[in-house]
């Protein structure tokens, strides 16, 4: 855990030290970015209070530091609410028991979140992180107590009374504190030139010299173009996880899609997918357009659909208010009908039901409209002359049955997209790993998938069997009773995930030698994380838009580990057995292949790597 | 799928043949065996229409043939209702929307379950195989209207009419079809003589020759001592699973288990526990008593305890309707502070989340109930010169850190009771391996566990990222669309989940050579993966006490296919390629180590079984 107040200075400062000594000649490169843990840089990106405000503040409580930085502004109590008062120019801090993916919109004009339930991967925070928004979540002190107000601590809150929050310690104050903003973050936005910034310069500095000896390319998670333009400012080097779904979660798109779900035949269906085709395309033009010529993997719709409908208790309650006051029968049969399409809909344990592949597999129309809109989008660049290589990915695959039936679709539109432009691009069609069944027949699996990129958000759910929107309960108490050393959420659980992506890694090769892996799971931007996926022999690792530098960071330390070790003989610390990694990372023997394939320069400047 | 008007005939005159061929010298009792298929074995099992009056009739509609058999009786329309119609002397068929567990009281008191929605591993499906209840599961043409009326196809049915249900073609009549019931059922339940029932010696007959032949032994999933009863009758070798929580949803318990999870501190809570354990006791003290030494695998608590409260959505609206009326403040007041405990234990993916170990982990007192319960049990029949060994089985383990924990609470309890009691008994902790990390670390949990039990319901689940309660419907599609070849839930996957077997099999052996394995999953009982299991090398299947016939007969058809695999060279069709099972299954270097810790006789009359 970060600890802001104190350990950011000691980051920045680090940064400034190691940089003067290389230019003073007193150490290398090599080992000035050997001095800077990957983490320490997270200090350069967030807002931060004005420390001697701060200090002089009692928290009301403290929650958990989900998302770091500082943000202060009036609280809003529903997304709705944050919405219009970011619209009238406020800067709006959203207090919620706990956020949806209904959420979205309040969450995207708020500068920050407090929930009162949650872990560190609950909804709120992964949302937090991948925004780059402050989070402070679980916090205990907080009850909601009506539509217009919260309780927090002793204090009572009216919506629009100031609230300030630090997501780096997790303390909540009432009052607008100062914050101060990233210079890094205002360079990468534009309001600030890099060469007044001393601070970007450096920052800069030391992941040029962090690329020249890494070997694991770093991508980033992002479903927007904005997304898409922050990554590429801490030079991702392309998209490795596009999340469709959160492009129909805005505001024009939600009544398309909430339509094409209540439809009851395959032709009504297609009506409204033909809606969301255009918008679709255009999201993808979009990003093709930011990552200028880098790869982009965009994945197929996966969550489970009751998501984009209104919630089933919230139905069952107003149908029940509304049968007893007998007013309004119209809405009364209206909400009716969409209950009973919820109920068909409703799953005990929707994270294992009918959601990635199952859907496009039992409703091919979806894959077809998300196949066409991606290829079309590409065959559109094409003719502008921008070279688009889309990399389309299949999620929750457990049989190689589903990778071909869902493949053979995309093959099938994408054949006739292309003639249709008259344009020849090549085109990837991968799955996700995200699923035991898939790691232990990934050999036969990857007969059909051109690449593979691990789901370890969700392989390490269904490895341990842990729900991650329920497990942060019994993991705080796992990690305090020590019986968990660390959240398998956050930190990569070598051993029995690790396990898992071994023998997907051995499958995989075995049957497609060359294979293209990569991780788009959190972990991605973990930097122990990191480290056991370039052990791995990974190709890239896909992150966060805001934790792409570090992950930079973290690659060129795994790169300067291994080779440290392979030079002296006493290799250090490392959490990996031995004889495991020898067996089946096979780091060695994959790399000529690949070198075949793909070949991958030592050194990359930004220039060689924009005209990959 | 059984085809019982066509196959009942067929099954049970096969073995007539089969014994009569025998007797006259004209094959060996091996051929004998050989010529019998497991699944036949069923059709000698369950009451039957009578064929000529169910010819006459026109099915209403058609649902899964989820509990083999034929009912007839009085539509209940609840469980409580049922109850009362059965007390009352009446024949009751209970249809419902779904079942769930708080309908196990009405499921008892019924002969047979019909339900509209729901798979072939719906709750209703599996406690009627596991009840030996009929049951039409997921019957589209099944519309509950109301508290007291149905419509089944176009007429509306009111409660206390006449249903007649086949449970093995799934079909559904008007009215009350004559019923004739299983000889060899009434044999066991002691109502037939056995000697006055030909059907019932050859039955008999064919099974001791199988039993001469396996070497897998054949366990039954038994909860009460009635179950277990049965599971003797067909001659089950022990219990493989007694699942605890069945005893807390009698209505007797139900109110204290209620109390225990609302309560608020580790001493309120442990006040009820008090409560429980002499109950708890006692149904060990029967089971024990029904098992006469055979080895008796008991199960620590394993569900979600919101499972024992009423449900949210009930409450939601039960409130909602309150709020309204305005009347009975005390009864709101009540509703809503058990809301607010629901809504506390509400988990998003239940099945994934605070459940198994993680409840004795969190809750130790709860643990430490149970296996004082187990130990007093059996020191007290210790005291009575009976000898009884305890598996205790803890849930859900993924990894070696929980098995430690847990495991190191019972010795300490179990140390304590028998020196209280002055008795000295051998007891084993062991785990089910139902999670893939527990089985890809299954090297490190034998360094605690004394035994595996492969509980692959949920490793199914979660290998393939299935829920059991919500995948029917996409499974179906998967079959009809051949992604899929069976019901991973019904026919265990050799592939996938198999090969995480493989790897518990081998890492549990690696630390504990010797090491008891066993399955007490669904899967138990059905002869295919019956099959696999022996080729696995494991020690013993548990099935329902109604398969315990068919898994003896199945297990004596894998070890006759092995002889004649090794006999001749050229091997028969095997799902499981040869190299593999070579590799992991190492059956014939860990036989040894087996016979030293208990020697096996492969010739087993009853007799010495029982002295065993």
């Amino acid at each position: 855990m970060l600890q802001t107040r104190v350990g950011k200075r000691t980051g920045i400062s680090a940064v400034k030290i190691a940089v003067d000594m290389v230019r003073e000649g007193l150490i290398s490169k090599q080992e000035a970015v050997q001095r800077i843990g990957p983490e320490q840089l997270a200090q350069y990106l967030y807002p931060i209070f004005d420390t001697k405000e701060e200090s002089k503040s009692n928290p009301l409580g403290k929650g958990l530091p989900a998302g770091p930085g500082a943000a202060a502004g009036k609280i809003a109590l529903t997304p709705d609410k944050a919405v219009t008062m970011k619209a009238a120019g406020t800067r709006v801090v959203l207090v919620r028991q706990e956020t949806s993916p209904d959420d979205i919109h309040g969450m995207n004009a708020a500068a920050g979140f407090l929930t009162a339930r949650g872990g560190m991967t609950s909804h709120a925070a992964v949302v937090a992180r991948q925004m780059g928004k402050v989070c402070v979540a679980g916090c205990d002190a907080v009850e909601v107590l009506d539509a217009q107000s919260v309780r927090i601590g002793a204090k009572v809150f009216r919506e629009g009374d100031y609230l300030s929050i630090n997501g780096s310690t997790g303390n909540v104050y009432e009052g607008d504190l100062p914050v101060v903003e990233s210079e890094i973050i205002q360079v990468i936005q534009g309001k600030l030139d890099p060469k007044q910034s001393d601070k970007y310069q450096r920052f800069a500095l030391i992941l040029s010299w962090a690329d020249s000896v890494r070997t694991l390319r770093v991508r980033a998670n992002a479903d927007v173009p904005d997304q898409a333009k922050i990554a590429r400012g801490f030079g991702a080097e392309g998209i490795g996880l596009c999340r469709t779904e959160h492009m129909f979660f805005a505001e024009d798109r939600i009544p398309i899609m909430q339509k094409m779900i209540l439809a009851r035949t395959k032709e009504e269906r297609e009506k409204f997918l033909d809606q969301l085709l255009p918008l679709q395309k255009q999201d993808f033009i979009g990003l093709y357009r930011e990552m200028a010529g880098f790869p982009v993997t965009i994945r197929l719709l996966d969550p489970p659909l009751h998501e984009f409908l209104p919630k089933r208790e919230d139905l069952m309650v107003e149908i029940a208010q509304l049968e007893l006051t007998g007013r309004d029968g119209a809405r009364l049969e209206e909400k009716r009908r969409l209950l009973a399409r919820v109920e068909e809909l409703h799953e005990f344990n929707p994270m294992l039901g009918l959601r990635g592949c199952r859907l496009g597999i039992t409703m091919p129309e979806i894959t077809r409209m998300q196949a066409r809109a991606i290829m079309e989008a590409a065959c559109e660049l094409a003719k502008e002359g921008k070279k688009i290589v889309p990399e389309i990915m299949i999620p929750l695959v457990g049989m190689v049955s589903e990778m071909k039936a869902q493949k053979d679709l995309i093959r099938e539109v994408a054949q006739e997209t292309m003639k249709r432009y008259n344009v020849k691009l090549t085109y990837l069609v991968g799955t996700m790993i995200e699923l035991p069944r898939a790691a232990v027949t990934a050999d036969r699996i990857a007969t059909e998938a051109e690449f593979f990129s691990f789901g370890t958000n969700d392989l390490t759910q269904t490895t341990f069997g842990f729900s991650r929107d329920d497990a942060a309960k019994f993991i705080d108490f796992y990690q305090t009773n020590n019986i968990l050393d660390a959240d398998p959420f956050a930190v990569l659980d070598r051993e029995g995930v690790g396990a898992l992506m071994k023998q997907a890694i051995a499958g995989g090769r075995k049957s497609r030698p060359g294979i293209k892996l990569g991780i788009c799971g959190e972990h991605g931007g973990d930097p122990s994380s990191v480290e056991f996926c370039h052990q791995l022999g990974l190709d890239y690792v896909s992150c966060s838009p805001y934790r792409v530098a570090i992950a930079r960071l973290a690659a060129a330390h795994a790169a300067l580990a291994e080779a440290g070790a392979s030079a002296a003989p006493s290799p250090r610390k490392q959490s990996v057995p031995r004889t495991k990694a020898k067996k089946t990372t096979a780091k060695k023997t994959a790399k000529p292949t690949k070198a075949k394939s793909a070949p991958k320069p030592r050194s990359r400047s930004r220039v060689t790597r924009k005209k990959r």
